[in-house]
Protein backbone atom coordinates (compact mmCIF):
# COMPACT_ATOMS: atom_id res chain seq x y z
CA UNK A 1 0.00 0.00 0.00
CA UNK A 2 1.55 3.33 -1.05
CA UNK A 3 1.93 6.15 1.87
CA UNK A 4 -0.67 8.12 -0.16
CA UNK A 5 -3.26 5.06 0.08
CA UNK A 6 -1.83 4.86 4.07
CA UNK A 7 -2.94 8.79 4.51
CA UNK A 8 -5.88 8.82 2.32
CA UNK A 9 -9.10 10.94 3.30
CA UNK A 10 -12.41 10.47 2.72
CA UNK A 11 -14.91 13.59 2.44
CA UNK A 12 -17.83 12.76 5.02
CA UNK A 13 -19.94 15.67 4.87
CA UNK A 14 -19.83 19.70 5.85
CA UNK A 15 -15.48 19.89 7.25
CA UNK A 16 -15.52 16.39 7.83
CA UNK A 17 -13.28 13.73 6.70
CA UNK A 18 -12.71 10.01 7.27
CA UNK A 19 -9.95 8.02 7.11
CA UNK A 20 -8.21 4.98 8.60
CA UNK A 21 -5.09 4.53 10.34
CA UNK A 22 -3.61 1.30 8.53
CA UNK A 23 -2.33 -1.29 10.50
CA UNK A 24 1.96 -1.67 10.58
CA UNK A 25 2.54 1.85 11.82
CA UNK A 26 2.93 1.23 15.26
CA UNK A 27 5.65 1.88 17.70
CA UNK A 28 5.48 0.24 21.00
CA UNK A 29 1.94 -1.00 19.72
CA UNK A 30 1.12 3.07 18.88
CA UNK A 31 1.20 4.25 15.81
CA UNK A 32 3.15 7.04 14.50
CA UNK A 33 2.29 10.18 15.59
CA UNK A 34 4.22 11.93 12.76
CA UNK A 35 1.90 9.14 10.43
CA UNK A 36 -1.17 10.55 12.56
CA UNK A 37 0.02 14.34 11.56
CA UNK A 38 0.14 13.06 8.19
CA UNK A 39 -3.61 11.82 7.94
CA UNK A 40 -4.83 14.78 9.65
CA UNK A 41 -2.92 17.99 7.21
CA UNK A 42 -4.27 15.65 4.07
CA UNK A 43 -7.82 16.20 5.48
CA UNK A 44 -6.83 20.22 6.56
CA UNK A 45 -5.39 20.66 2.66
CA UNK A 46 -8.96 19.57 1.57
CA UNK A 47 -9.96 22.70 3.29
CA UNK A 48 -7.25 24.85 1.53
CA UNK A 49 -7.67 23.87 -2.07
CA UNK A 50 -5.16 25.38 -4.44
CA UNK A 51 -2.72 26.41 -1.02
CA UNK A 52 0.26 24.68 0.14
CA UNK A 53 1.41 23.25 3.37
CA UNK A 54 3.83 25.72 5.30
CA UNK A 55 3.48 25.01 8.66
CA UNK A 56 1.45 22.21 11.48
CA UNK A 57 1.40 22.48 15.08
CA UNK A 58 -0.08 19.27 17.01
CA UNK A 59 -0.38 18.41 20.12
CA UNK A 60 -1.23 14.83 20.75
CA UNK A 61 -3.92 13.59 23.41
CA UNK A 62 -4.61 9.72 23.48
CA UNK A 63 -2.47 6.99 21.51
CA UNK A 64 -3.37 5.84 18.24
CA UNK A 65 -4.35 2.85 17.06
CA UNK A 66 -5.40 0.99 13.71
CA UNK A 67 -8.99 1.62 12.80
CA UNK A 68 -11.33 4.40 11.48
CA UNK A 69 -10.83 7.48 12.35
CA UNK A 70 -12.45 11.05 11.55
CA UNK A 71 -10.96 14.46 10.96
CA UNK A 72 -12.75 17.54 11.66
CA UNK A 73 -11.46 20.65 10.30
CA UNK A 74 -12.58 24.28 10.99
CA UNK A 75 -11.10 27.13 8.46
CA UNK A 76 -9.90 29.83 11.33
CA UNK A 77 -9.09 32.66 8.37
CA UNK A 78 -8.72 32.57 4.79
CA UNK A 79 -6.52 35.21 3.84
CA UNK A 80 -5.18 36.78 0.64
CA UNK A 81 -1.97 34.70 0.79
CA UNK A 82 -1.97 32.48 4.40
CA UNK A 83 -5.13 30.25 4.98
CA UNK A 84 -5.26 28.60 8.70
CA UNK A 85 -7.00 25.23 9.20
CA UNK A 86 -7.83 24.14 12.68
CA UNK A 87 -8.83 20.48 13.02
CA UNK A 88 -8.93 17.29 15.49
CA UNK A 89 -8.13 13.76 14.36
CA UNK A 90 -10.88 11.59 16.99
CA UNK A 91 -10.58 7.78 17.13
CA UNK A 92 -13.80 6.02 17.62
CA UNK A 93 -13.79 6.61 21.52
CA UNK A 94 -11.53 9.49 22.35
CA UNK A 95 -9.50 12.09 20.03
CA UNK A 96 -6.17 11.62 19.42
CA UNK A 97 -4.72 14.92 18.34
CA UNK A 98 -5.36 18.37 17.98
CA UNK A 99 -3.66 20.36 15.03
CA UNK A 100 -3.25 23.96 13.64
CA UNK A 101 -2.11 24.60 10.21
CA UNK A 102 -1.29 27.40 7.79
CA UNK A 103 -1.34 27.08 3.92
CA UNK A 104 0.28 29.32 1.87
CA UNK A 105 -0.93 30.65 -2.09
CA UNK A 106 2.57 29.35 -3.97
CA UNK A 107 1.67 31.83 -6.10
CA UNK A 108 2.08 34.56 -3.67
CA UNK A 109 4.66 37.35 -4.32
CA UNK A 110 7.39 36.67 -1.59
CA UNK A 111 10.79 38.42 -0.78
CA UNK A 112 14.08 37.16 -2.62
CA UNK A 113 16.15 37.46 0.64
CA UNK A 114 18.36 34.67 1.10
CA UNK A 115 20.56 33.45 3.87
CA UNK A 116 21.96 29.96 4.64
CA UNK A 117 23.61 29.15 7.79
CA UNK A 118 24.03 25.49 7.87
CA UNK A 119 23.81 22.71 4.99
CA UNK A 120 23.22 19.17 4.47
CA UNK A 121 24.51 16.87 6.53
CA UNK A 122 27.28 14.93 5.28
CA UNK A 123 25.35 10.88 4.97
CA UNK A 124 27.13 8.53 2.59
CA UNK A 125 25.07 7.47 0.05
CA UNK A 126 21.88 5.23 0.62
CA UNK A 127 23.13 1.84 -0.80
CA UNK A 128 26.26 2.64 1.55
CA UNK A 129 24.07 3.21 4.97
CA UNK A 130 22.51 0.31 6.95
CA UNK A 131 18.80 -0.05 6.31
CA UNK A 132 16.25 -0.30 9.18
CA UNK A 133 14.21 -3.43 9.27
CA UNK A 134 11.87 -4.51 11.90
CA UNK A 135 13.00 -6.76 14.63
CA UNK A 136 9.66 -9.06 15.24
CA UNK A 137 11.71 -10.39 18.76
CA UNK A 138 12.17 -6.72 20.14
CA UNK A 139 10.56 -3.38 20.70
CA UNK A 140 13.64 -1.95 18.11
CA UNK A 141 13.57 -1.46 15.38
CA UNK A 142 9.65 -1.24 15.52
CA UNK A 143 7.04 -2.46 12.54
CA UNK A 144 6.69 1.41 11.31
CA UNK A 145 10.16 1.22 10.01
CA UNK A 146 8.75 -1.53 7.42
CA UNK A 147 6.64 0.62 5.93
CA UNK A 148 9.28 3.28 4.66
CA UNK A 149 12.93 3.10 3.39
CA UNK A 150 15.28 4.04 5.91
CA UNK A 151 18.68 4.13 5.75
CA UNK A 152 20.95 4.79 8.38
CA UNK A 153 24.07 6.52 8.63
CA UNK A 154 26.41 3.39 9.61
CA UNK A 155 28.42 5.43 12.60
CA UNK A 156 24.85 6.49 13.84
CA UNK A 157 23.63 3.04 13.73
CA UNK A 158 26.23 1.75 15.50
CA UNK A 159 26.01 4.27 18.56
CA UNK A 160 21.93 2.80 18.21
CA UNK A 161 23.48 -0.68 17.82
CA UNK A 162 24.99 0.28 21.87
CA UNK A 163 28.54 1.57 20.81
CA UNK A 164 27.28 5.00 21.95
CA UNK A 165 28.19 7.88 21.02
CA UNK A 166 27.41 10.23 24.25
CA UNK A 167 25.97 12.70 21.69
CA UNK A 168 22.14 12.42 20.90
CA UNK A 169 22.68 12.90 16.97
CA UNK A 170 20.72 10.43 14.47
CA UNK A 171 20.97 10.88 10.21
CA UNK A 172 19.54 8.74 7.47
CA UNK A 173 17.54 8.81 4.75
CA UNK A 174 13.79 8.48 3.66
CA UNK A 175 11.69 7.35 1.15
CA UNK A 176 7.93 5.84 1.05
CA UNK A 177 8.24 2.28 -0.78
CA UNK A 178 8.61 1.42 -4.08
CA UNK A 179 9.02 4.45 -6.32
CA UNK A 180 6.52 7.07 -4.58
CA UNK A 181 7.48 10.23 -4.69
CA UNK A 182 8.09 11.70 -1.47
CA UNK A 183 5.84 15.09 -0.85
CA UNK A 184 4.74 17.56 2.60
CA UNK A 185 2.70 15.19 4.10
CA UNK A 186 5.54 12.17 3.69
CA UNK A 187 7.85 14.98 5.22
CA UNK A 188 5.68 15.46 8.26
CA UNK A 189 5.36 11.81 8.76
CA UNK A 190 9.08 11.60 8.42
CA UNK A 191 9.55 14.30 11.00
CA UNK A 192 8.79 11.51 13.51
CA UNK A 193 10.00 8.85 11.68
CA UNK A 194 14.03 8.02 12.84
CA UNK A 195 14.61 6.53 16.05
CA UNK A 196 15.05 9.13 19.01
CA UNK A 197 18.39 10.81 18.73
CA UNK A 198 19.01 9.25 22.39
CA UNK A 199 19.30 6.64 21.83
CA UNK A 200 22.72 6.97 20.35
CA UNK A 201 23.67 8.43 24.35
CA UNK A 202 23.89 5.96 26.98
CA UNK A 203 20.31 6.81 28.71
CA UNK A 204 17.74 4.16 28.99
CA UNK A 205 16.45 3.65 25.50
CA UNK A 206 12.48 4.36 26.66
CA UNK A 207 9.45 5.03 24.50
CA UNK A 208 9.32 8.82 23.95
CA UNK A 209 5.85 9.81 23.65
CA UNK A 210 5.34 13.17 21.39
CA UNK A 211 3.57 15.92 23.41
CA UNK A 212 3.57 18.41 20.97
CA UNK A 213 5.27 18.45 17.11
CA UNK A 214 5.80 21.36 14.51
CA UNK A 215 6.66 21.10 11.32
CA UNK A 216 7.84 23.92 8.93
CA UNK A 217 7.71 22.99 5.33
CA UNK A 218 10.66 25.17 3.35
CA UNK A 219 10.07 23.53 -0.02
CA UNK A 220 6.74 21.63 -1.19
CA UNK A 221 8.37 19.90 -4.35
CA UNK A 222 11.55 17.74 -2.89
CA UNK A 223 13.30 15.46 -4.64
CA UNK A 224 12.59 11.72 -3.15
CA UNK A 225 15.40 11.20 -0.89
CA UNK A 226 14.52 12.37 2.07
CA UNK A 227 17.89 13.44 4.19
CA UNK A 228 17.13 13.74 8.35
CA UNK A 229 19.55 15.07 10.31
CA UNK A 230 18.09 14.64 14.39
CA UNK A 231 19.36 16.19 17.42
CA UNK A 232 18.59 16.38 21.22
CA UNK A 233 20.31 18.91 23.05
CA UNK A 234 18.33 18.96 26.31
CA UNK A 235 16.91 15.88 28.24
CA UNK A 236 15.68 17.63 32.03
CA UNK A 237 12.61 17.46 34.00
CA UNK A 238 11.33 14.40 32.40
CA UNK A 239 11.35 15.73 28.91
CA UNK A 240 13.35 16.17 26.11
CA UNK A 241 12.95 18.48 23.11
CA UNK A 242 13.99 16.83 19.23
CA UNK A 243 14.84 19.07 16.41
CA UNK A 244 14.94 17.78 12.76
CA UNK A 245 16.58 19.21 9.43
CA UNK A 246 15.13 17.68 6.67
CA UNK A 247 16.58 17.86 3.07
CA UNK A 248 16.39 16.28 -0.15
CA UNK A 249 18.54 14.20 -2.33
CA UNK A 250 20.16 17.28 -3.89
CA UNK A 251 20.81 18.73 -0.53
CA UNK A 252 18.16 21.61 -0.53
CA UNK A 253 16.37 22.17 2.28
CA UNK A 254 12.89 21.04 2.83
CA UNK A 255 11.60 21.63 5.94
CA UNK A 256 12.68 21.54 9.75
CA UNK A 257 10.60 20.27 12.73
CA UNK A 258 10.93 20.29 16.44
CA UNK A 259 9.11 18.30 18.99
CA UNK A 260 8.80 18.13 22.92
CA UNK A 261 8.69 14.68 24.37
CA UNK A 262 8.11 12.73 27.65
CA UNK A 263 10.87 10.66 28.68
CA UNK A 264 9.54 6.97 30.02
CA UNK A 265 10.12 6.33 33.70
CA UNK B 1 2.11 49.43 34.92
CA UNK B 2 3.41 45.54 35.83
CA UNK B 3 3.66 42.54 32.94
CA UNK B 4 1.34 40.62 35.15
CA UNK B 5 -1.64 43.83 35.09
CA UNK B 6 -0.64 43.98 31.46
CA UNK B 7 -1.61 40.29 30.80
CA UNK B 8 -4.25 39.83 33.52
CA UNK B 9 -7.50 37.84 32.30
CA UNK B 10 -10.85 38.06 33.63
CA UNK B 11 -13.72 35.44 33.87
CA UNK B 12 -16.39 36.22 31.72
CA UNK B 13 -18.37 33.12 32.00
CA UNK B 14 -18.18 29.63 30.76
CA UNK B 15 -15.06 29.31 29.40
CA UNK B 16 -14.98 32.71 28.22
CA UNK B 17 -12.25 35.76 29.75
CA UNK B 18 -11.91 38.94 29.04
CA UNK B 19 -8.32 40.77 28.60
CA UNK B 20 -7.21 44.01 27.67
CA UNK B 21 -4.73 44.25 25.29
CA UNK B 22 -2.82 47.69 26.41
CA UNK B 23 -0.93 50.63 24.32
CA UNK B 24 2.79 50.53 24.11
CA UNK B 25 3.75 46.85 23.24
CA UNK B 26 3.60 47.92 19.33
CA UNK B 27 6.69 46.93 16.68
CA UNK B 28 5.31 48.71 13.60
CA UNK B 29 1.75 49.64 15.05
CA UNK B 30 1.19 46.31 16.00
CA UNK B 31 1.09 44.48 19.61
CA UNK B 32 3.67 42.59 20.09
CA UNK B 33 2.45 38.75 19.20
CA UNK B 34 4.77 37.36 22.38
CA UNK B 35 2.44 39.64 24.46
CA UNK B 36 -1.02 38.79 23.53
CA UNK B 37 0.41 34.83 23.34
CA UNK B 38 0.77 36.06 27.36
CA UNK B 39 -2.25 36.91 27.66
CA UNK B 40 -3.84 33.89 25.99
CA UNK B 41 -1.56 31.60 28.20
CA UNK B 42 -3.21 33.43 31.28
CA UNK B 43 -6.68 32.36 30.05
CA UNK B 44 -5.36 29.18 29.45
CA UNK B 45 -3.77 28.38 32.89
CA UNK B 46 -7.03 29.27 34.09
CA UNK B 47 -8.17 26.38 32.81
CA UNK B 48 -5.92 24.25 33.99
CA UNK B 49 -5.78 24.87 37.76
CA UNK B 50 -2.67 23.56 39.86
CA UNK B 51 -0.72 22.65 36.42
CA UNK B 52 2.33 24.42 34.98
CA UNK B 53 2.71 25.72 31.23
CA UNK B 54 4.74 23.14 29.56
CA UNK B 55 4.39 23.90 25.75
CA UNK B 56 2.21 26.46 23.82
CA UNK B 57 1.56 26.89 20.24
CA UNK B 58 -0.11 29.95 18.65
CA UNK B 59 -0.59 30.40 14.98
CA UNK B 60 -1.46 33.97 14.17
CA UNK B 61 -4.41 35.02 12.58
CA UNK B 62 -4.57 39.03 12.49
CA UNK B 63 -2.97 41.75 13.80
CA UNK B 64 -3.60 42.76 17.53
CA UNK B 65 -3.89 46.77 18.73
CA UNK B 66 -4.57 47.91 22.08
CA UNK B 67 -8.24 47.21 23.00
CA UNK B 68 -10.51 44.78 24.56
CA UNK B 69 -10.16 40.89 23.55
CA UNK B 70 -11.91 38.05 24.42
CA UNK B 71 -10.17 34.71 25.11
CA UNK B 72 -12.38 31.52 24.34
CA UNK B 73 -10.93 28.40 25.59
CA UNK B 74 -11.42 24.63 25.65
CA UNK B 75 -10.19 21.89 27.59
CA UNK B 76 -9.31 19.24 25.31
CA UNK B 77 -7.90 16.36 27.68
CA UNK B 78 -7.49 16.61 31.17
CA UNK B 79 -4.84 13.56 32.01
CA UNK B 80 -3.28 12.29 34.89
CA UNK B 81 -0.43 14.70 34.38
CA UNK B 82 -1.09 16.75 31.39
CA UNK B 83 -3.89 18.78 30.10
CA UNK B 84 -4.09 20.01 27.17
CA UNK B 85 -6.20 23.63 26.52
CA UNK B 86 -7.11 25.08 22.75
CA UNK B 87 -7.86 29.31 22.55
CA UNK B 88 -8.78 31.80 20.59
CA UNK B 89 -7.65 35.26 21.38
CA UNK B 90 -10.62 37.30 19.63
CA UNK B 91 -10.32 41.51 19.62
CA UNK B 92 -13.52 43.17 18.68
CA UNK B 93 -13.91 42.58 14.95
CA UNK B 94 -11.55 39.83 14.03
CA UNK B 95 -9.46 36.50 15.66
CA UNK B 96 -5.84 37.42 16.09
CA UNK B 97 -4.49 33.49 17.23
CA UNK B 98 -5.58 30.53 18.21
CA UNK B 99 -3.82 28.53 20.29
CA UNK B 100 -2.73 25.24 22.18
CA UNK B 101 -1.13 24.65 25.16
CA UNK B 102 0.09 21.70 27.53
CA UNK B 103 -0.15 22.40 30.89
CA UNK B 104 1.80 19.42 33.70
CA UNK B 105 1.41 18.88 36.99
CA UNK B 106 3.89 19.66 38.88
CA UNK B 107 4.54 17.08 41.05
CA UNK B 108 4.01 14.10 38.43
CA UNK B 109 6.77 11.71 39.04
CA UNK B 110 9.91 12.40 36.19
CA UNK B 111 12.53 10.50 34.97
CA UNK B 112 15.48 11.55 36.78
CA UNK B 113 17.33 10.98 32.89
CA UNK B 114 19.38 14.06 32.47
CA UNK B 115 21.25 15.54 29.09
CA UNK B 116 22.64 19.13 28.60
CA UNK B 117 24.41 19.63 24.93
CA UNK B 118 24.41 23.06 25.31
CA UNK B 119 25.38 26.11 27.52
CA UNK B 120 23.99 30.01 28.45
CA UNK B 121 25.53 32.01 25.89
CA UNK B 122 28.21 34.27 27.32
CA UNK B 123 26.48 37.60 27.31
CA UNK B 124 28.35 40.50 29.68
CA UNK B 125 26.58 41.33 32.95
CA UNK B 126 23.37 43.30 31.93
CA UNK B 127 25.40 46.54 33.53
CA UNK B 128 27.65 46.04 30.56
CA UNK B 129 25.61 45.98 28.05
CA UNK B 130 23.46 47.97 25.96
CA UNK B 131 19.78 49.15 26.75
CA UNK B 132 17.64 49.13 24.35
CA UNK B 133 15.23 52.01 24.17
CA UNK B 134 12.26 53.52 21.67
CA UNK B 135 13.16 55.67 19.10
CA UNK B 136 10.88 57.95 18.40
CA UNK B 137 11.69 59.09 15.65
CA UNK B 138 12.18 55.33 14.18
CA UNK B 139 10.57 52.55 13.78
CA UNK B 140 13.37 50.87 15.46
CA UNK B 141 13.94 50.43 18.36
CA UNK B 142 10.00 50.11 18.70
CA UNK B 143 7.63 51.35 21.41
CA UNK B 144 7.77 47.34 22.89
CA UNK B 145 10.91 47.80 24.40
CA UNK B 146 10.67 50.02 27.01
CA UNK B 147 7.77 47.69 28.38
CA UNK B 148 10.70 45.92 29.55
CA UNK B 149 14.33 45.98 30.45
CA UNK B 150 16.49 44.71 27.46
CA UNK B 151 19.84 45.01 27.44
CA UNK B 152 21.61 43.61 24.25
CA UNK B 153 24.83 42.37 24.05
CA UNK B 154 27.64 45.27 22.78
CA UNK B 155 28.84 43.40 19.50
CA UNK B 156 25.51 42.37 18.61
CA UNK B 157 23.91 45.91 19.46
CA UNK B 158 26.85 46.91 17.26
CA UNK B 159 25.72 44.87 14.52
CA UNK B 160 22.28 46.19 14.70
CA UNK B 161 23.67 49.30 14.53
CA UNK B 162 24.83 48.93 10.85
CA UNK B 163 28.07 47.04 11.64
CA UNK B 164 26.67 43.88 10.56
CA UNK B 165 28.39 40.34 11.45
CA UNK B 166 26.37 38.75 8.30
CA UNK B 167 25.86 36.00 11.16
CA UNK B 168 22.07 36.35 12.11
CA UNK B 169 22.21 35.90 15.94
CA UNK B 170 21.34 38.37 18.41
CA UNK B 171 21.86 37.92 22.41
CA UNK B 172 20.54 39.94 25.69
CA UNK B 173 19.05 40.15 28.84
CA UNK B 174 15.10 40.59 29.33
CA UNK B 175 13.38 41.31 32.53
CA UNK B 176 10.11 42.90 33.13
CA UNK B 177 9.93 46.90 34.64
CA UNK B 178 10.59 47.40 38.27
CA UNK B 179 11.32 44.44 40.57
CA UNK B 180 8.91 42.07 38.99
CA UNK B 181 10.16 38.18 39.05
CA UNK B 182 10.08 36.18 35.76
CA UNK B 183 7.22 33.30 35.19
CA UNK B 184 6.23 31.07 32.27
CA UNK B 185 4.08 34.37 30.95
CA UNK B 186 7.11 36.57 31.06
CA UNK B 187 9.20 33.90 29.04
CA UNK B 188 6.52 33.28 26.49
CA UNK B 189 6.41 37.21 26.21
CA UNK B 190 10.30 37.23 26.01
CA UNK B 191 10.59 34.45 23.59
CA UNK B 192 9.66 37.10 20.87
CA UNK B 193 10.91 39.88 22.44
CA UNK B 194 14.06 40.39 21.30
CA UNK B 195 14.87 42.28 17.51
CA UNK B 196 15.00 39.91 14.92
CA UNK B 197 18.26 37.96 14.34
CA UNK B 198 18.64 38.41 10.66
CA UNK B 199 18.97 42.58 11.54
CA UNK B 200 22.15 41.79 12.36
CA UNK B 201 23.17 41.07 8.57
CA UNK B 202 23.16 42.56 5.53
CA UNK B 203 19.59 41.86 4.42
CA UNK B 204 17.09 44.55 4.37
CA UNK B 205 15.40 45.44 7.73
CA UNK B 206 11.86 45.45 7.42
CA UNK B 207 9.21 44.13 9.51
CA UNK B 208 8.78 39.98 10.20
CA UNK B 209 5.28 39.29 10.90
CA UNK B 210 5.12 35.96 12.98
CA UNK B 211 3.18 32.93 11.30
CA UNK B 212 3.20 30.62 14.50
CA UNK B 213 5.50 30.30 17.63
CA UNK B 214 5.96 27.47 20.01
CA UNK B 215 6.90 28.17 23.61
CA UNK B 216 8.62 25.11 25.32
CA UNK B 217 8.91 25.83 28.88
CA UNK B 218 11.67 23.40 30.32
CA UNK B 219 11.98 25.60 34.00
CA UNK B 220 9.15 27.26 35.81
CA UNK B 221 10.41 29.02 38.10
CA UNK B 222 13.24 31.22 36.49
CA UNK B 223 15.74 33.28 38.62
CA UNK B 224 14.57 36.71 36.88
CA UNK B 225 17.14 37.87 34.18
CA UNK B 226 16.59 35.96 31.42
CA UNK B 227 19.39 35.67 29.10
CA UNK B 228 18.23 35.12 25.25
CA UNK B 229 20.30 33.59 22.30
CA UNK B 230 18.50 33.99 19.22
CA UNK B 231 19.48 32.81 15.74
CA UNK B 232 18.39 32.26 12.62
CA UNK B 233 19.64 29.99 9.94
CA UNK B 234 17.43 29.91 6.98
CA UNK B 235 15.84 33.06 5.09
CA UNK B 236 14.09 31.58 1.85
CA UNK B 237 10.77 31.61 -0.51
CA UNK B 238 9.65 34.71 2.05
CA UNK B 239 10.13 32.62 5.29
CA UNK B 240 12.30 32.07 8.41
CA UNK B 241 12.64 30.21 11.42
CA UNK B 242 14.04 32.08 14.41
CA UNK B 243 15.15 29.93 17.09
CA UNK B 244 15.64 31.40 20.58
CA UNK B 245 17.34 29.43 24.03
CA UNK B 246 16.41 31.40 27.37
CA UNK B 247 18.68 30.44 30.32
CA UNK B 248 17.85 32.49 33.72
CA UNK B 249 20.79 34.69 35.71
CA UNK B 250 22.14 31.33 37.18
CA UNK B 251 22.53 29.69 33.20
CA UNK B 252 19.51 27.55 34.47
CA UNK B 253 17.55 26.36 31.05
CA UNK B 254 14.16 28.10 31.33
CA UNK B 255 12.64 27.63 28.03
CA UNK B 256 13.73 26.82 23.82
CA UNK B 257 11.11 28.69 21.25
CA UNK B 258 11.01 28.47 17.62
CA UNK B 259 8.70 30.76 15.49
CA UNK B 260 7.83 30.77 11.49
CA UNK B 261 7.77 34.52 10.48
CA UNK B 262 7.31 36.22 6.72
CA UNK B 263 10.22 38.40 5.47
CA UNK B 264 8.40 41.53 4.20
CA UNK B 265 8.94 42.21 0.30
Amino acid sequence: MSFAAATKVQPAGDARWTAEIEPGWEISGISNGGYLMAITARAMAGAAPGRELVSISSHFLNPGRPGPVTVEVEKMKAGRSITTIRADLKGPEKPLLTAIASFADPDRPTSPARLMQSTAPRIPPPEQCLRAIHDPNSAFPPPFVDKVQMMLHPEDASSLDGRTSGVAHVRGWLRPLDDEAADSFVVVMASDGLPPAIFTTDLPKGWTPTLDLTVHIRDSKPRTWLQLDVRTRFVTGGLLEEDVDIWDEDGKLVAHSRQLALVSL
